[in-house]
């Protein structure tokens, strides 16, 4: 599989580590805009031992066209709009994108005409376009999806997720407001502009893959601080600079006046019993539980290379969603096939 | 969806159960051999309230000749030797079938030939035939790869579940050896005629969707008595006349020398801290936990259910497993479609 890598932030770099220890993988491409990258050998830039004759330049279409890439993955934002140029030109070049960007895991939420003009791009390109990760893409949608196969007359499920963001990299810790004082942080929130960006694209991934009609979705996040209960409902601190310890998200979706999801994310310094845990009701009632929780950082990398390997040969050109692939790693192979030990090797 | 149901055990009967109270299926048909169900009307064999004119019929010929049937859900037996018969005369008629029989879930580990012989009947009708169920068909193999979905590089995958058989049906727990002794069910166990059957099935299932060449599958059943600690590797009791309290089932699945796959099953009355439990080594490492492990009997039936439903609107015609339907319930519809608010409420 040849790989360009566009952006090479944490999530670009660390996908560019594992897809450099892939001996069924070729880099053959590199993109960031960051000068302190640009230019720089990409074993180098990663302080890998070994070097590649990729080389990352700030200049997308000279390094689109300098192809055959297979795919290319990008991870340079969060929000739909602000990366929407960069995708199109990706697809205008005519390769297939998985990115990152947590908007784009089911960009009919944020951004449903950009979602259109991106899948009539991919469209006329015949290739494969979609977002993934492991949130949202997988543990609040996909394997919440996966799980729900052995119930049926589901009647709501609830998902949540406690985090300790000490255990994730500085820029994240920042997205949760750490280092914050509660008035700054707050005033952060009310923008739209701090938080987890995916709760409401899991639960539309949910109610489609569940057929719901959902007619509601309110979300709250909520700010917390040093030596306060958090309570749920209330947004007052006992004082504007107190230290800011994290955020609790909370989405609720329904269908009329029934409420079908109900996601919670809870990031908060120093939590005790990080986990992920999934409830459905339904017949059987199903309880999951991963305790610890998936590492964000490390699994989305795998998502995304999986999701790569897929999207290179998918089951339809445009816009997709992770609902439109196996919920496999990426080497599996249709069933009838046989693999040589070979293989075996490389995928093991 | 129209439905005929061959055979009305436990299964059979729980899934009539949950078929009858759905308003988006019709039953069109009823075959079972026990002379006390024949003859009988559908809902007064179940004791569920209203009528049906299903009447249980002996003869699967003629029922089936009765269709039209979108889907036959078949469930008389865990060996596909004794009911290959059954299959092909479903085949034969022209009908699209899931079953329950262990063996089905990759009928090539325990009758290529037989497996082989359905697969072109199938194709010849132009049908699909899959086994389907709980264990085998989700919590030791189907769950297991989609949890892979988040990881790469995967080394190892270990599986285990828990269960107090006296939770169970009395078939089930005959399966296990309650109320025999330890020496009557070492003979069971010596005949293969005692125990779970599908763990083969299951690791066939998670190498296939790893692409991994597993060249050895050693499985190892053994009796557990009361008052006596659990001890793996010995088969020695301290007397031949003890009550059995269940059996340990442990299969191990190698690629050459690498041992890849383990799973093990602990099936023990009064056993404390019933659970499944899924650890995958790669990266990220993954440990899942379902609290209590997924009820078998009725997720089974939601399992049949589930897949029967994606068995209509086939990928392909053919001898299908669980690797090819979307890890996802029956209501899903692909990417894209909308449903209306009555489609909404029936599958809610």
């Amino acid at each position: 599989m040849r790989v360009c890598l566009y952006g090479l932030g944490s999530i670009g770099s660390a996908t560019a580590r594992a897809l450099l220890a892939d001996p069924d993988v070729r880099i053959t491409g590199a993109i960031d805009v960051d000068p302190r990258k640009t230019g720089r050998g990409l074993h180098s830039l990663l302080r890998m031992r070994g070097s590649s004759d990729v080389e990352v330049t700030a200049d997308p279409a000279a390094t689109l066209a300098s192809g055959p890439h297979d795919i290319v993955i990008h991870s340079t934002g969060s929000r739909l709009k602000q990366i929407v140029a960069q995708l199109e030109q990706i697809l205008g070049a005519g390769f297939p994108c998985v990115t990152s960007c947590e908007e784009m895991a089911f960009p009919e939420a944020a951004a449903p005409g950009l979602a259109r003009r991106l899948d009539r791009a991919a469209r006329a390109k015949g290739v494969a376009l979609l977002g993934a990760g492991v949130n949202p893409g997988f543990v609040m949608d996909a394997l919440v999806l996966a799980l729900s196969g052995a119930t049926r007359e589901v009647e709501h499920i609830a998902v949540e997720r406690v985090l300790d963001p000490l255990s994730r990299r500085r820029v994240f810790q920042k997205k949760v407001g750490i280092g914050m004082t509660w008035k700054e942080a707050n005033r952060l929130v009310s923008d739209g502009s701090m938080g987890h960006v995916g709760l409401r694209e899991s639960a539309h991934l949910v109610a489609r893959g569940m057929g719901w009609n959902i007619t509601s979705v309110d979300e709250d996040v909520r700010v917390l601080c040093a030596d306060e209960a958090p309570k749920p409902r209330s947004r007052r601190a006992s004082h504007p600079d107190a230290p800011v310890t994290g955020l609790r998200q909370t989405l609720i979706a329904r269908s009329g006046r029934t409420e079908r999801i109900r996601m919670e994310m809870l990031m908060q310094a120093g939590v005790e019993g990080a986990h992920d845990a999934i409830t459905i009701n339904g017949h059987p009632g199903l309880n999951l539980w991963i305790q610890g929780g998936i590492p964000g950082d490390e699994a989305t990398v795998s998502c995304l290379i999986n999701a790569a390997r897929h999207a290179v040969a998918p089951p339809r050109a445009g816009l997709l969603t992770v609902l439109d692939l196996p919920l496999r790693p990426s080497h599996f192979r249709s069933s009838g096939s046989s693999r040589s030990p070979a293989d075996a090797t490389a995928a093991g």
